[in-house]
Order: C-alpha cells, then sequence, then structure tokens
C-alpha cells in the first residue's frame, strides 16, 4: 500500500463500462513527511476521500476487492483504489 | 490506473493469436500537469483512442477484463489497455 | 520479497472493512547495508514487527495469503504484508 | 506491455522444469525512439524473435497465456515473454 | 525475469509458517555486463543457488509455482523466487 495526497480528479465521457460512476482521483504518492515519492497515479475513490486529504492506495487485484458491488466486480477494471483516509502519520 | 498521451502505434505481423486485430497504441504516461512521468508502454485499444489524445491506462489482469470480446479473453496475453479518454484533468 | 525498516504507523478511521484491526506500519525499503533503496510504503504486520526493527516484506497476492483469518482473507484489499522480522543480514 | 530491443540470451543448465527448452532472451526496454529505457530483463520468446530485433513483451499472468503447450502451462513460472515482433514503430 | 547476483541471506526467526526451511537469499538484480541495475530484494531458493553465483530472477504468482511442495504451496507467502542459476550471458 502506498500513503497519497489526493490533487484532483479526471473527466472521462468514453469509458469502460466498469468506469460509470466511480470517483476517479488523481493521487499522488508521498512518504510519511509528505513529499512526492512516486510518479502520480489515478485511483477509484471507495471511502469518500476528498481534494487535499491524506489517503491509503491498494494496487492490482486488492483494489478490485475493494468495491464492494458484486455486481459491477466481476468486469471491473481498475487497478488502484483509495481504501482509507490518513488521519494521522505516527513516526519516530 | 495512469494518466498518458498517445503518442502512436506499433506495427506487428508475427504476434501472439490473440493481439490479432488489436490496435496496439503507444502511450507516454504523464502527470496531471501532462509532463512525462515514466517510460513509454503499449497498451491494447478498448475505447477508440487516438494519437494525441490523453488517456487512462489499465495494468495486468485488469486489462484483460477491458476486452469485452469473451471468446478471445481466455486467451488474451494483454496487461496494459487504454480503459478511457481524458477529457479534463480536474486539480488545484 | 523486499527487506525494509519500520519507520511508523498510519491511522486510519475511515477504512475498508477488511482493514479494521490491522497494523498498517509505515516501511522504509532497504538494502542489505541498511541503505533506504525505494520509495516508502504501508505494509500490515502479520509477526508483530515493531518501530525500528528490519523487516520481509511481500506484495500483491502473497500479502493476503500471510492473512491467516479466513472469514476476512476473502474480502481481504491489502497488497502489502510485513511476513518476516530480519534477525541477520548474512553477506560477504 | 512494453517495447524492447533482444540484445542477447541467457544459458542455464540448473533450473525450474518448465523452463527447458524455452528460449531465454535478453532484453532491454525502449521508447519508440530506440533508446534505453528501464533496466534490461529476461524473456521466454513464444514468436521466434532473434538478437537486434524490436518486440512487445508482457508481464505477469499475461506472459503465462502466450505458452500454448497446455501441459507445461500449468506449474509455468515465466513471469515475462516476448510476444510479438516491432516491425514499424509509427509516432508523431 | 530478472538476472541478479546472489549476494548473502537473511536470518528471520519469526515468520510466517510457509517460509519455514525456507532459503531466503539477498540478491543483487543486474543487466548483462553483470552492473547493478535495481534495487536488492529477497528471494526463495528453488535450485540450490549459492552465494556469488548469477541466478534467473521469477516474481509474483511464477514465484509461487516454483513451490513444487504442493502441500506448503497453497499457503506460499512467497513473491519472488530464484529459478535457474545463469551459466553464461551471451550477448553481442
Amino acid at each position: 500500500m502506498y500513503m497519497a495526497k489526493v490533487v484532483g480528479s479526471v473527466v472521462s465521457t468514453q469509458k469502460d463500462k466498469s468506469l460509470i460512476g466511480r470517483k476517479l482521483m488523481i493521487v499522488q504518492p508521498v512518504d510519511a513527511d509528505g513529499q512526492a515519492s512516486r510518479a502520480q497515479e489515478v485511483a477509484a475513490d471507495t471511502v469518500g476521500a476528498g481534494v487535499g486529504e491524506y489517503v491509503l492506495l491498494v494496487r492490482g487485484a486488492g483494489a478490485r476487492r475493494a468495491n464492494h458491488d458484486v455486481e459491477k466486480n466481476e468486469r471491473d477494471v481498475v487497478d488502484c483504489a483509495i481504501v482509507g483516509i490518513i488521519d494521522q502519520f505516527q513516526t519516530g
């Protein structure tokens, strides 16, 4: 899992059916000190995260398990999802 | 998922059967400001994307779910697919 | 698998159900000489690791296999887990 | 998928049974302009590619789908395969 | 697959059950000229590789297929395995 900051969202009209109605957020992976650590990605939000919040990202098959809409899940193409809002980083 | 710009396509005569008839686009992953963020990849187009457009990329098993041709799907070797055309990046 | 040092933990109230009650540790991947080698990640602890310890990380589907709680396992979104505490690096 | 140039092969006597009789090529991932873009990998050839040719690489489970020898497929450990020979890059 | 040089091993007493009795080697991914190409990893040895040898690494689900101990295989958390000893790099 990665720590990331939500920095925006993408608008897409023409897309795979499984993405209809999903919130697709632009996320910037960060280290515990908030510094950018990797390239930006796009993640499907599953917890109601907003721009400016720090979140927990999951990749791959785990990201599809975060989609609890069983009917849509079987054809879900998502490979990155926001699965938690980070309240606090505890370090040191 | 990654944001990317379509920069071209590859022509391949000798290839795996599952790739016959597929549009194989060269894509340049980008950040929300359009700057290149990672190495170029080749993605199977599933939404009718053209050169110069910004798109949404999916990797791994999710990329094969974007192939809705059931018969071909079972032997599909694809590991990267274009699953959406990005109309707009909303940031800040 | 990666070698990593546990450097902290994240606190998250709003999160996927499968993460409730899990210890989510911030880990810094390192080389055998203890130098940081990649960007920080967040891993679910399965062996009782504490801050300052060197650990073994597993990614992807393997990380979910480390969750031996069968009932929760099926909807587990985790994609990175601590699966061992490293007592010693033997090199040279 | 990645574009790559075949730069050699590896010789291995002691290896997993599923690799016996496979051509294991050393490949250098490249961008559309032929410049090296990532670290070299080793890919199982499935299309008869030779040294100096530009090819299409697939990673992960997709790479095992390119092995059409059903009997061997079930225990195939391969995670990277050459699935096409690139005749031409069309860009610009 | 990656080429790597075995540079050591890790000793771990507290670990996932599936790792008991496994040789966990520290490996340095290299290019065909033997230069380090990526960050070090830890791989489960399946072919009897020793420190100083050049080996072939497999990642992900393929790494678990290299574990031919059927009973242990189902709960195997390993995501990286040594699947071959490289006798020779043939390039140029």
